[in-house]
Order: C-alpha cells, then structure tokens, then sequence
C-alpha cells in the first residue's frame, strides 16, 4: 500500500465554527491519484471535532444549537472551578463528537452523498489555527 | 495493500430505525480473503449514522428514546423556520453520532465483542434506500 | 501494505472509568517501525468507547458529569423493564460516542494535539477487562 498525507491549515474564530473542508480533502485526494481506498480525516486538538453535514447555514445553526443546549458554554465546569478555563464545554463536545472519520473512495470519488460535506466544528472559545491531517490509504 | 470495496443496499423505514449490518461485513469481508486489516463501514448522507452497539430490542428503543429525548423530533429548528423540513432533527442527530466507523480484522475474523455489532441509524423521517459502502484494507 | 497489530488489555473498574491509551498505542507504533500511516484503536464490547481528550482530571470530571446529565444510570431504560439490566445506559452512551478512532501516523509520530491523549471510556456499572486492538496501516 501506499500512505498519502496532506495537511490543511484552517484558521476559524472558534465558538462553534463549523468549516467545510470537502474541497481541501478532494484536493489531497487528486493529488495522491488513488482511484480505490479510504480517506482518513483527523484533527490535532481536543477542542475541536470531524464530523460529516450538509453544511447549510441553517444545519450549522441548528447543530450549534442543540450542542449549546445539550453542553452550555456557562455551567458547573470543574476545569472552570479548578482551572480558571472558560472552555471546558470545548472539551466534552469534542470528546463526544470526536476527532476523526474515514470516508471511503471509489473510482477517485469521495463516497459522500449528495448534501453530505467533511466538516470541521471548532468548539473552542476564542480564535484558533486548526491543523487537519488528510491520510488517503490505497 | 490491496483495497476491497463491498456496497450494502439497505431500505429502511426512517425514523430512528436500527438495522443490523454485522452480516453484511462479514460477507464483504469473506469475499476479500483478507486476514488481517481494517474494515471501514461508512453510511452516505446526512441523515444517517454508523456506530456499533448490542442489537437488542431493548437496546435499540433505549437508543431511540434518549436520542428523541436528547434531539426531539419536533423542536425550534432553523431549518424548520427557514426551509419547512420536517427532518432537521435527523442531520444534527447524525452529525453527532457520525458516518463511519473502522472495525479491526484478525484471523479473518471481525474484532467485535460477543454482544456488539455494527448497525445503521436511519434517523430520517421518511422511508429510504442507503447505501453503506465497506472497504477493506490489508 | 503491511498491517501491525497489537493489543492492549486493560483492567477498568468501570462506571465511567477514562483510561489514557496513549502510551499503549505509541508502543506498538514503535514496534511497527511505520513511519507514515493511520493507527486505528478500537474496543470490543458494547458498554464502553473509545474517543480522544486532554486526559486531565477535571476534563475527566466533566466529561462524566455531562454523561451523567445527558443519560443517567438511573432512567427509565426499557433493558432495565425487560431484562432487568443495571447498565442499560453504558450501552446507549457508548453507541454515541463510538467503538472506533483512527489517528495518523507522520515521521513514527502520532499526529495528536499537544493536549490530546487517546482514551478508552468504560460506561459499564461494573469492573471489566478490556481488549483495546491498535492496528497500524502503511
């Protein structure tokens, strides 16, 4: 086999921000030339998760919505309580969504339905400089 | 390597329906002859999920009913107010539980624990036809 | 392509238990000699999941606590009517969460955030021994 690494370099202003990253996976993707495999898509972080949506503005919302609801950016944190941090609810959104997903890849496509995008939510507080790492395995 | 791909057709009746893809692995897997690897099992489109658990009757309507409790079916969606749809809860849904998952193989064998197995969460609100694309890397 | 395999067991006492799989993982990426790759982690067994976090007691705490709100031990649970189970919510938690990771390997390092340890979360009321499968692909 072959291992293909790409990185994308994503800055977003935290709070929520969910960025599309399907055009910079299918950039990687071209540039590894591999027509049968998976894609492996991973985030450094632990305040910031890889998921799949249709990324619509009103998805979005609704997704940051029902994640503030769910884990409030203000409640009875203990990170908060020990350690001052105004970003605890950072860290439980994204240990829950989690940091990765594989998509798979045939004839040089991304098996993606058709309203279906690689996003990136970062669930920090403030400004961030994200590191996506994208492994296409054949 | 060598890279085998295997394609599930699924119907399925929405609504948080819970179908149990275990076998359909496995057949793709037996077809690959691939001793040791990784599958990786990931759904198509935004409105449905991929995760392992016991595919139990009770299992199954506890996982239904925390996730109606959790993201209701009926709720202020933006996407309701924006766009009249009536499934806005199924892509915040899916978000969080996410597309894919990757299962180890040893032996020939899938590495899933006695009482776990791989399923789709269909959590549209209408009838659909997925498709679960597995690929096996060795 | 060569896959490397490697287990880690490893001894819970359940309840919630977040175990740093860290080093367990970076040992046997050591043993595979694989400079650039994917680590996929993986637990067996419907009651617990594995994820990523800054594995730190207070983000432990929040963590827990926030599964605690979200689905309780004690709830109404249709395994508990049925079949009398005591940790039907370990079940529908993990499903959330998910059995499954993959990390990327570049230069025979993981490709983790300074903050960010891979962990095995273990949602069951009771002590288990659990088998971690690392599968190393390049």
């Amino acid at each position: 086999m072959t291992t293909q690494t790409g990185h994308l370099r994503i800055h977003t202003d935290g709070r929520g921000e969910i960025v599309d990253l399907t055009d910079g996976v299918r950039s990687v993707l071209r540039t590894s030339q591999v027509d049968d495999g998976l894609v492996s898509v991973f985030v450094g972080g632990s305040t910031a998760a890889v998921t799949t949506m249709e990324f619509d503005p009103a998805v979005v919302a609704d997704v940051q919505a029902v994640l503030e609801r769910l884990v409030p950016m203000s409640a009875d944190y203990e990170q908060t309580r020990r350690d001052n941090r105004t970003n605890a609810y950072a860290r439980v959104r994204a240990s829950i969504v989690g940091p990765s997903i594989t998509v798979p890849v045939t004839a040089g496509r991304l098996g993606l339905g058709t309203w279906q995008q690689i996003v990136l939510v970062d669930f920090d507080d403030r400004p961030r400089e994200r590191t996506v790492a994208i492994h296409v395995l054949s």
